[in-house]
């Protein structure tokens, strides 16, 4: 059986619980690598995985006898069957963050399940701490947002508009080995670059502006997540300081993202220094990125726990103005 | 109060629902105009909008007197005032389809509801019969679409990828007044088109290649679904029988799209037709379209509705076989 499983295994034994049924699509992929609509099934006796007829030969051609999971068509099975699947389990955990209201009451009728336990994002917490596979798929990821980062400093010419820009760098992503964005490019010119959240609109770049791009893409399933700010032609003078502020503190968080650091400290640290200034941090100081593009760890003065080996994280601090700058990887 | 909202209300009170949490964002955009993370609260007093900070401005910007809707932050309220709102509600409907059983247990706890009533998709099924505006959209999104697929037939040469023709459709639409796709565009050629959910690939396009692409953009929110087969240079002898099959029903259905007409008619008329000929037809002959990409109805042989006058649906027979042929609208 592989790592991944066996863990779950002992995890779901340690909580009392003779079962589990894993619906999120991205926890199964990284359970089993299965990239499908269908549920893993852990039961006493095996790890099943129920789909069907549309995707049973893609998922078998990837798994092999060492991932110790049997596959089944959903329709291969009688209600009967359905019901003994729990059988003699009092307690099968499932994902009650994922899991709508109505799925639950179906799958507590369809499996006659004794009790549903819930369990509070177990496997999400456990995808913080990355192998050295998932290391490699990301920065794989990030090779290639460093790539399209160097191309766009050629492509980018005043009279470009905002979109123009995005559509190129989905073009970079998806001709240079990546299956794509992992999520919408933010390409925010002048003072656009005030909007939280902005769309890439039709204004043209101009001489002077600053251009905060926020970009990522996904590579066999792994994310990247950077953000660089960039000027065009010269840096306006009111905007060195600040910019300057920001590198300062990115670079400091940098020395300082090693096992043991409280990542209160390291959130603080940041909030204080732009307090200093007179700015404020904006949301938080990063998070983690892996099979999602927002995941564990959140770095931010709320959160009490410290960092791990082999976490991957983004240090993306940030200030609150009309121009914001953000230079973070 | 706008007319839809005063419809939910009409509606809830029917269903003896004194309240309802509207949740998910494709309902509420529906209901309000309102783009935003945020939950409508339908109280027997007032229609509630409750968001946070970031989206106030926008919120307030989009709505006006006549919406009949009071935007509060969510940070506005104590926990009394939480418990109050559904104050002397026996039931009160939420979206059992939508909300996870953890937001359920959180909704029950903060708004201290005596019975959260399923609704059974009340919302979406309302959502079949378009008005004007809603129609004049989707018409606006199709005609995009159109332009695109014009556009194609002279982008198109031997030699370009798979990739490459998706890319362009993006483009084209991002630059023609859509929001972007509705769905990742299918592009497969040759061997590829026989694939039920093709991810274009770097298969570049051959002479006598059927190309089969499935396509869609998003105007001010709502979707258009555009299924087409061409092919490079020559139409080959094999495929000439079944493409003049396909498109002989799809024009047979579109002359029955009328009021009143049965579903479950309408598909078996082109099931028995595919089945005369030695094909099979694949999933259903078409869906609903509107602000979701696939939304009711859904025109399958199981479906015992009646078309109504202003349902908007794809009409989209395609067979089953190592060469498929979809030549749909």
């Amino acid at each position: 059986m592989n790592t991944k499983l066996k863990w779950l295994r002992e995890k779901i034994k340690m909580l009392d619980m003779q079962g589990m049924m894993v619906t999120n699509p991205v926890n199964i992929r990284y359970l089993t690598g299965i990239v499908a609509e269908g549920i893993l099934l852990i039961t006493r006796k095996e790890n099943i995985y129920l789909t069907d007829s549309r995707y049973i030969e893609e998922v078998n051609s990837i798994l092999t006898i060492d991932d110790g999971i049997i596959v089944h068509e959903f329709k291969d099975f009688s209600k009967d069957e359905y019901e003994n699947f729990f059988l003699f389990c009092e307690n099968v955990g499932f994902e009650e963050e994922y899991v709508t209201y109505a799925k639950y009451k179906q799958y507590m009728h369809q499996y006659k399940i004794n009790n549903l336990q819930e369990t509070e994002k177990i496997i999400e917490k456990q995808r913080m701490i990355k192998d050295e596979e998932e290391i490699e798929k990301i920065t794989k990821a990030c090779e290639i947002t460093d790539q399209c980062f160097n191309h766009l400093l050629e492509f980018i010419k005043v009279g470009q508009t905002e979109k123009e820009i995005a559509l190129e760098i989905e073009r970079f992503f998806k001709t240079h080995g990546a299956e794509g964005n992992s999520f919408e490019p933010i390409v925010a010119s002048g003072k656009n670059s005030s909007k939280p959240h902005a769309v890439p609109t039709d204004k043209k770049v101009d001489l002077g502006d600053p251009i905060t791009i926020d970009m990522g893409c996904i590579y066999q399933g792994y994310c990247s997540d950077m953000t660089r700010t960039i000027f065009v032609g010269y840096v306006p003078e009111q905007i060195k300081e600040i910019y300057d502020l920001v590198l300062k503190n990115q670079c400091q968080t940098e020395k300082e993202l090693k096992e043991g650091m409280s990542i209160k400290i390291l959130s603080r640290m940041v909030e204080n220094d732009f307090q200093l200034h007179g700015y404020d941090l904006v949301h938080s100081l990063g998070h983690g990125v892996g099979l999602d593009i927002h995941e564990y760890p959140f770095l931010s003065g709320k959160n009490d726990n410290l960092l791990k080996a082999n976490m991957v994280v983004t240090n993306e601090p940030r200030y609150l103005s009309s121009w914001k700058i953000w230079c973070t990887y």
